[in-house]
């Protein structure tokens, strides 16, 4: 039987094996981790909120029925196209005749590399923790800190950034310290703390027409974020973030940064020799496969498809079409019969940006506030992976809702950082 | 007001703060992490069965409303009973009137400190993370591997140490191989899986009586645990535990080992300059304070202590018992009344052994099996910390009873273990 092998077990490359099921095919999943992950809620582990299994499902126990796909856990670090083989990163070698290459996407520092370890994207379950404890420790050192200078550096918080998670971190950031945290502490007033949220362009959530983002931007100002746009950050350090605004130079003083301003595709994409778009992304055709390899197919985030003349936007929905259009295409070719060309279904944007705060857009219809919020809780629930984990969700989210605590707070690691030095420490721990 | 510093917040030290609950005193609580750890069901978390959050609360959270509390996240590096000061890992000191160490214990390995990272003790949610982890990743190995013989190594799980800890592990291990990984495996059969007890005494749960272990002995092997009695750990590697018993000299080909045989004091009993017991615990009064020193108090696993001429077990009803004296003793001595000596009350003795297997001494009354199980499941989910934790751990327990599935099953890191060689890197990852 032909062998598709699918490296990623994302929205797309999950929706592409569920799509082969029943088929006449041998699939080898391929993942590096032993989980699919429900990324959209990825920000409510950082803040908290959802404990990691809640968002996440084990890829052996969601695909054990389907008795056509092999799991396999490991990185894949080249792929050869001409001899049709994958390459893992012990050197071995799978060799097959359908390639689905769903390895979406990382974060992006424009260039500054030297960011990441002070200003944190969020991609995986581990850069979750990692912002989780930064988040929590903050508030720990500032407690500690007598200098009121520090200390309001401390409880000082930058989301730079003001895409769908940079808001939905900030919007969340503020309910911590107003209210999750209300009357912990004896020296702070987590309610003092500030959130910041910075933005190059001039609107929040820019993929949203103007009148949305600026319900969003009202709604971000009434929770109390500092929303700060067309402002470009040129330097990080541990205690402050420089950017540039129509004022000039400025210095903001804040020892928690999170990024969520840039996004590239997987190097992976280097590897199939074919030339990248600015955001390293690979150009397919209508059938999503790469010219010349119609057996070698690019779908989620890694992909630069259009549709209809207009880009295709890195979203889950358009990962699981495209998906399913890649698999209908390999059995398509394996009966001899025309790919068929992916048309993005768009059925809407959603952005969620704290309690009872959202703004939606579904087809022409446009709302927001709590409406939007309880639209956005619905979809996301229901689209949760397995009825497990949505009653864990609904559970968390009931409870969270009605007594404001999170249930995630904890830091899974014995402090290892002297509070006397945070300042060399903290952030990199 | 008296200034009282509690060392650790764990059932010993939180029980001695809210036995000061509206006592006219400040109370300051150190403890390294910010969380309280509902120890008992820790097993579970590195079982893949709860996730951290289930049983973990943070320490904030629990004392917030007692407003004569401050808490602090920090590291005890040292104590000045002399002085009357705690020294922080940082240099920092806080004078105290009175003390309460309740600083637990850790695994010891006695004397064979290099077999730690080879066989993962069980105390902290780290722990139960890199169990987690180990136990996952060995069947994921095992599904890669192709030496019949290596492939077995990693099949092989060996528990050191049949105390209650030792059996939980060994049961629930069991429970993963046969049921929960039922089907998702492709070349492997998890079911072939081998759990190994082994137990250098000639008995499983030694704290209990000799008719209940050979009870819960017959209810491992039913299980399917391969309980090896007498046999006495005289080496690990990365491939093999060695072993001898009646028969001499044993190797034991085994790639995932896990270490439940010794306890040992927390150092921080050195540091109040009292010779200590051989188990490295110190030695108090009925009143539970150090000699000559009526203000600095030792409760918990950390204490070596007597009621009614017996020994006190190392466990959490003697460890919140012994909380609640010191604090009234501090009130005694603080209103210049003489102090109350410590009386154990001993609720009787429990241990889980898996799917409804457990056994329980309840004053004279003895009882194994489903009643025991369901006895056991009622008491930890009872004093869980918390309503929502209960509500999570009981919506996780009836969904894992149901379906045989555990919801944690997160490795919450992509692998950096490159297949090709899990001998060097797997057991240090």
């Amino acid at each position: 039987m032909p062998h598709v092998i699918i490296v990623g077990c994302g929205f797309g490359g999950l929706a592409a094996a569920r799509a082969l099921a029943g088929a006449k095919v041998d699939i080898t999943m391929i993942d590096r981790s032993n989980h699919h992950l429900f990324q959209p809620l990825l920000y409510q582990v950082a803040t908290a909120g959802l404990s990691a299994p809640a968002i996440s499902a084990p890829i052996r126990s969601i695909l054990a029925e389907q008795r056509n796909v092999t799991s396999l856990m490991a990185a894949v670090a080249d792929i050869d196209v001409a001899r049709k083989t994958v390459v893992l990163e012990d050197g071995s070698e799978i060799a097959y005749d359908y390639l689905i290459v769903a390895a979406g996407s990382t974060h992006s520092y424009f260039g500054h590399d030297e960011w990441a370890p002070l200003a944190p994207g969020l991609k995986t379950l581990e850069d979750a923790f990692d912002i989780r404890r930064r988040i929590l420790m903050a508030f720990e050192y500032a407690e500690r800190e007598d200098d009121p200078v520090r200390r309001a550096e401390w409880l000082t918080f930058t989301v730079i950034g003001a895409g769908a998670t940079g808001v939905e971190m900030a919007g969340t950031l503020i309910e911590i310290a107003r209210h999750t945290l209300r009357g912990e502490f004896r020296r702070i007033d987590p309610h003092q703390a500030n959130v910041v949220l910075l933005e190059g362009s001039d609107r929040v959530l820019a993929a949203f027409p103007p009148d949305l983002s600026e319900k969003a931007r009202m709604q971000l100002v009434k929770l109390g974020v500092d929303v700060r746009t067309g402002s470009r950050v040129t330097g990080i350090d541990q205690e402050c973030v420089r950017y540039t605004d129509r004022d000039g130079d400025q210095r903001l003083a804040s020892r928690t940064v999170i990024w969520s301003a840039g996004v590239a595709a997987s190097p992976l994409g280097k590897a199939l020799n074919v030339p990248l778009d600015r955001a390293g992304r690979v150009p397919v055709g209508g059938e999503l496969s790469i010219p010349g390899h119609p057996e070698v197919f690019v779908i989620g985030d890694l992909a630069a498809v259009t549709s209809e003349g207009k880009p295709v936007p890195g979203v889950s929905p358009a990962a699981k079409q495209m998906g399913r259009v890649a698999a209908r295409n390999i059995l398509a070719h394996i009966a001899g019969k025309a790919p068929q060309n992916f048309v993005y279904q768009d059925y809407g944007s959603l952005a969620t940006i704290g309690r009872k705060a959202a703004v939606a857009m579904v087809g022409k219809l446009k709302f927001s506030g709590y409406p939007a919020w309880l639209f956005w809780l619905f979809i996301h629930v229901y689209f949760l992976i397995g009825f497990r984990n949505r009653l864990m969700v609904m559970t968390d989210w009931a409870w969270a809702y009605l007594t404001f605590k999170r249930s995630a707070r904890v830091i899974s690691s014995a402090i290892d950082t002297p509070p006397s030095k945070p300042r060399d420490e903290a952030p990199t721990s």
